[in-house]
């Protein structure tokens, strides 16, 4: 980086695609070349071309996003900030009928479920937060099938068993949780709420629940690591660096700094097309710099905010590189995305502490099938081939995905699980309502525990066993044959009866 | 109780969150601790603040249901009549638009089936009866698979047989039922109709069907009880109280009072949390009072009428508690909510007269599974145990939930009930009709049967038999695959021959 | 009767529902006792009590319907003809409304399907008529399985075998058919056209397939077999009479006048309830007229025109009759209503010509299986039992319901049948378009037997083998877990790609 | 053809259905005997009749149809074209509606899938070329089931494996294929684009994938094969004429021009009944000249296009023609459209190459199974009674229909396929964009197999091993049993919280 300090003038020339200079924090950033690369797209960039970004720049990144995004040549040095012309924030119409629903949410006592925070989110969140969180890959069929799988368990509940005192209290990795379920990695939290990532470190603080961090978090890393209470656990998790220099750097920090698991993602060589994303990003361009249906245009534009992010990811990571891993930390080591019994045997073999039956949300590969279904099949085959039992504390099992009810995982740790990761929920539970919204969902969650533990005839999650569940449909991928149109067309339903004269009320 | 006579004007004072006394049948009660236990919401009480609430109270509360609720200290004693102002009671134009709806309904014979009764009743109800009845837990969907359920069971009727005569009478813990049905405990009658249980005990006297008391009836234990034709057979369905004089109290009553079966309730050690009739709950609040979205609104509000009404149930009510019971009382003991062979095994091997196979409507835990389905696993294991016929004088099988047609109920019998239990149906039936419609569900259930136990080739129910049914498919729980929207879109649909020119009728 | 005459003026003073007394083809009838029995609902007579009602009678009735359904003594004797007043015909705005939808059908050209004629009868038969032909059983589960059993059995077709000539005629009960499907009985054919059953008896006539006139024609039984054509056959279909000589008198008619075959209907010992059928009677009647909501209300109108017309046929109908019916006549006897695989071998061991597995058009017993899969059942056990082969000649296996593709029946000949009937359809048809429309239908039927033989690698039925269908999934009878509506409501579409600015074409 | 010329006022008097000539290209053809099996209906032709067709006839037709399908004494001769009236094309109303669509298409980079494509194909195609290429056979089931059988098809994905450099590149009857999938036979391009099937021929060039010309390409096979790029790979689909000599020359035409592979297609003795493409047609006719509802109506138009351009199909074709064409080629032969293990195991003993497991993309046989699914069939007892496993080199198996994504694709490699066909896309991608859009659909396949193959775990298309798919559903063809209508009517959906006030932006 050049010292010298740079008049708001000489910025202001580099206004245009050809060549954008940018402000942020006082310095001044060459961004032309990363134009296409934004997760945001480059039209937003382009806005504060030549300009201060600073008040855009900073609710969405974490603070050191720029500088280690930009290669050092293009951080061209200080403004002189006298200069620099003022950026008037204009805020549009739709943006201002957001606010207005922002301030039409309902009081958090009338949040019943995991699913109404989804519902609000929806309506206040911005449209590019949305799209972003709640896309996944392709058709999205495996991001729905991981919710569905769980309507595919049903319970053999017992009676006349004591249950005044219920306890779903657990262990994981060795550390306290108030419920076997921890808060699972998600990226670009301040999309969502300008607190980002620690709305979660603070109710995770609160309800005694861990939080796995995620590598791209839009907080720091040390920031939700300085913002956890005395005592917190806290995970990460990991995207391996085709520099693996950085990432022992991230984990001997982490280790440093009180990690208490490392979760290496397994399930992305590269980040999946998720085209509700994809889509979102043309809406936000320009119109007029949309080009014609030439081949000529080559800028590729469609990728949206997952794969612009992620080109640092090694799509080379192999079972081979476990061993530098353990070298280099004594974290317990857990994979991140299995998706069946023969890698979980290696993992397990390896000596690893510990596998995520996880298909990324949906996010990565359509058509995988969902943790909870692979973890019956892990359960089964690892019992048979080195006579495990799950729940195991030497060989933890987790699964992820579609989770929104209680219910959802006491089956899964009937069925062998260690406890259960929960990220979206709780991404739109703050992006909704902010810590309070996270707060109080961990709180439906600890009444919807209380019930179903006593409703299914279980003190403590030890009682919670195999017996409890019939999962004998999970294999089950059902479709309809194509249904009779010319048939069901001339089928009259049948009526109900109906009040005289007067219309209905509904 | 101070025995002091109170003015009027002094009970007007207390008129407010803060201290909010009423007056019932002339006496004076402080129920300003009771608010936000009252199962109908604290609005309704804070409406008659300081006032005369009676001609509110009475028509949908047991007289008893103040008293005994309230601790004594909180009876404050007589009012002085004279000093008391007029309560005049507004109607809203929500209330006047049902009262129209009430005066449109069809006429009775005009009612095909069960499902009509629910068709009208949901347009003529006061929406929080609706709200309480219709509920269930969570995502509702064990509520809907009990009736799902039964959808797939098939026939296999034998023809040829000299069908006549056909009778479906039965016999029900040694007492005589026209039909192989009783009427099951639904809890507050009186908000969906002025005479609540009493319609039932009416319309089971003309058809001789057996009645069962619930335990958190509107009318009071004896008033059913009292109206009961000569001859008339009751059962009571109980909540174990967790002050065990009180329980004893009830059952000894019970037997005095001529109950012949006593079916206790297990699966229900805390009532379900049933959103539709939490969000009625809000609604009906004064929005005024609604908190804000702060952490600090501790007042749980979210409960609905169910959990209100039940927190004296015993959460440590227990196998050990089976003895005690069979020493106060020589009444056949049922268990209501058994859930899996293993406790219909324990309750066998424990010398009870049975067991219901139910999950309560649906209203307690979210995917278990429905009665008819643990039918099927109960009749196989406890033949296969001790070596059991079912339909059995000595143990008895009785399934609930779900039940709309005979055909139901045939199914249930065909696979080894002695009898099904069906609720909410004749509660649609009288807080539609009254008692009325009560007498004309069981007149339509006795057309079905009549026509159905010809078509399927039985002259009574012993000749209905298991090989008659094909539930083969009983225990499959089939979720689709999440569709392909993007096909489905594109994909456009057959179409029908069409008129030319003109409009089509439909 | 007495034979005195009748003025025109007494016959007009017995004009209420108290004394109502008819004038048909120059006769007076005393029906007031017949008015709640009366198919076609009361209020219908009662339009002209003290009148002539030939000129409605006619169109839908067979002539003797009132001599044979009215006791001689209400025969009253011929009317002095000058003196009845005239009738005049008023034609409601609905009627008016029909008539042009008729006069817009399509061309039969563009009639493509069986479902096109549906799609069209619905629209412009009387209301009545489409209520009686389309309706079924309680929730008409088993009238719409009947269809949707075909959707489970797929095609294994063979190719490169020479089919340049296809032939899909067959021999049913020693009779040829250029189709392996006949006409099967349905009641009542003057409700959709003037012609009735006739038009089914000329277009059978034409394309050298077997029609089955029903008991319940509108058509008499001599009128249609008068009207078939020299050496054309003809079967004849039974309900059983309570007074046997009646029956007797039926069957030895039948075969005098050339019948070639008794199908005996053993699934209708009382006729269904079918509430479509049932309501519409509602809608025709007065709403002066409709009682109010007291129990008081004894007349039941609520049971559709196929009670009514019914009440002869005998309930006591017993295996033990089946002897003295071999005695009575020499046609091939053939049970119509089988439903399981035990009384298709009883059948079979009685020395019986074949049954017909049916389940009388999903107009019985609801969730009565499909007669496609009893088919399957029946032709494992039978060969298991008693060593059958099928299609057989000795003892024929028949199936009804739900066909309308030629691939149907294709399916059901692999499986083992000798032929299909068909009702419904071509009673669409004709009440389409009458006569022209049966032949339409049949043509259709051939152009689809041609392509799917070809396709199936078929030259004749004998090619069509069991191995060409796959029937594993006959018996799933799958009932999809109920949704979850909160995740669903969620849930964003996939969107497809958009045009730009304009407005799509669809 | 007589050598004279003929005068235009000569022509214009044959301007009628009775006799109609028409001008192409300055020759005259009476094409009066011809009108009624023309693809596109009589009512184009006659528009022209005794005119000059030639403008209307370039785009939709290979320049020899007209010579071949008239037999020579049609063919009058040669035009004095200056005698000739000028004919004046008229834009209807609806093809400026549809042009006005053209032009607000999305640009290329917005197309994110195989979806898009046909969802802008079917807004901006002329209406009778969606018909003719969406329809398909009797009531669409099997097409349809195409697509939906992929998804009862899941994923084990494998982890930890170096995917930097993926390669799915492979050998297709010994030609390099840069993908597992060629760009199947598809009839009548034009329809959709004035370059037809050479926009097929260019992309296919570009991206290095093989081309299957069809025996009903719009272009000339000759035009289709001089555009190939040098060395590009092309293979030929052949319906085999009832004539054996033209079949010959076509064959060795095609194997001297250097087409590598032979596909007879054995699914089509007859082509179907696609009733889409039917109803169009009468759509396109006047309706003044549609006939009445009279059977004397004899001239069958309702047949659509494919059966028109198809009478020369012999339905004689056997396997003993086979050895026939193994004398007239060295060219490999695969037989397309085998649709049981039987037939592809005869195909196999007779020496051929492959099948294609087809139906014929849902336009043939209805209820034929899905070449996916029989795919699984075939491996399995090729693999039993011969010993075969695949991919196999010496007789490999191709699948075709329903195709999207390139999971489908991957999905039939781990089964056993050597490649997979995929035709509509390709006919929308250029119906919506031309040559372009076939470029971006094979681009975005890449794009998508690159990502996919990631994400598997698989470096190259023989690390895809059967244990990377779950298909044990595959034979599942699962129908619901009909939904109960009134309880559903009953049943009150479940609510998602709402905002207050204000109207929500969904």
């Amino acid at each position: 980086m050049s010292g010298r300090t740079i008049s708001g003038k000489e910025v202001a020339q580099h206004n245009s695609r050809e060549s954008c200079w940018i402000i942020v924090h006082g310095k001044v950033y060459d961004v032309t070349e990363f134009l296409p690369d934004h997760p945001g797209g480059s039209k937003i960039i382009l806005k504060y071309a030549g300009k201060d970004a600073t008040a855009e720049y900073d609710p969405i990144h974490p603070p050191d996003a720029i500088t280690t995004n930009l290669p050092p040549e293009k951080h061209l040095g200080p403004v002189d900030v006298g200069t620099v012309e003022k950026v008037e924030i204009v805020i549009t119409d739709q943006e201002k009928a957001r606010q207005e629903r922002m301030n039409a949410r309902p009081p958090l006592s009338e949040i019943l479920n995991l699913h109404d925070f989804e519902a609000i989110a929806k309506l206040v969140m911005p449209e590019k937060a949305w799209a972003y969180y709640s896309s996944a890959a392709d058709d999205e069929i495996t991001n729905r099938e991981n919710h569905a799988a769980y309507h595919r368990i049903w319970f053999r509940p017992r009676i006349l068993r004591d249950v005044t005192n219920v306890d779903w209290s657990t262990t994981i990795l060795g550390q306290k949780s108030r419920m076997p379920l921890y808060i699972s990695a998600t990226a670009l939290g301040k999309l969502g709420h300008p607190d980002g990532e620690l709305n979660l470190t603070r109710a995770a603080a609160k309800h005694g629940v861990i939080q796995m961090i995620p590598t791209l978090a839009s907080c720091s890393f040390d920031e939700l690591v300085d913002n956890a209470a005395p005592g917190q656990v806290q995970f990460l998790q990991l995207y391996v660096n085709k520099d693996r220099e950085i990432t022992k750097k991230i984990v001997q920090h982490a280790e440093e700094r009180g990690i208490k698991g490392l979760f290496i993602t397994v399930d992305a060589p590269q980040l999946g097309r998720r085209e509700k994303d994809m889509r979102m990003k043309f809406e936000a361009e320009d119109p007029a710099e949309v080009t014609s249906n030439k081949q000529e245009d080559k800028v590729d534009r469609s990728q949206g905010a997952a794969r612009a992010i992620s080109s640092f990811i090694d799509p080379g990571l192999d079972w081979k590189d476990l061993p530098w891993f353990k070298s280099i930390t004594k974290m317990p080591i857990i994979l991140k995305g299995v998706q069946c019994w023969e890698d979980a045997l290696i993992a397990y073999d390896q000596g690893l502490a510990g596998v995520v039956l996880s298909n990324h949300g949906g996010r990565q590969l359509d058509f995988a099938r969902s943790g909870i279904e692979i973890l019956v099949e892990v359960v089964a085959k690892l019992g048979e081939l080195r006579g495990l039992k799950f729940p195991n504390e030497k060989f933890q099992l987790f699964v992820d995905g579609g989770v929104r009810r209680a219910t959802d995982v006491i089956k899964a740790v009937a069925l062998g699980a260690t406890a259960v990761g929960v990220g979206r929920p709780f991404i739109y539970a703050f992006s909704a309502f902010g810590y309070e919204g996270v707060d109080r969902a961990l709180e439906i969650l600890n009444d919807e525990f209380e019930m179903n533990m006593r409703l299914i005839g279980a003190r403590n999650l030890k009682e919670i066993v195999p017996e409890m569940v019939d999962a004998h449909n999970i294999h089950q991928h059902v479709v309809a044959v194509p249904g009779d149109r010319l048939y069901d067309n001339n089928y009259e339903d049948m009526q109900i009866a109906r009040l005289r004269d007067i219309k209905s009320k509904l």
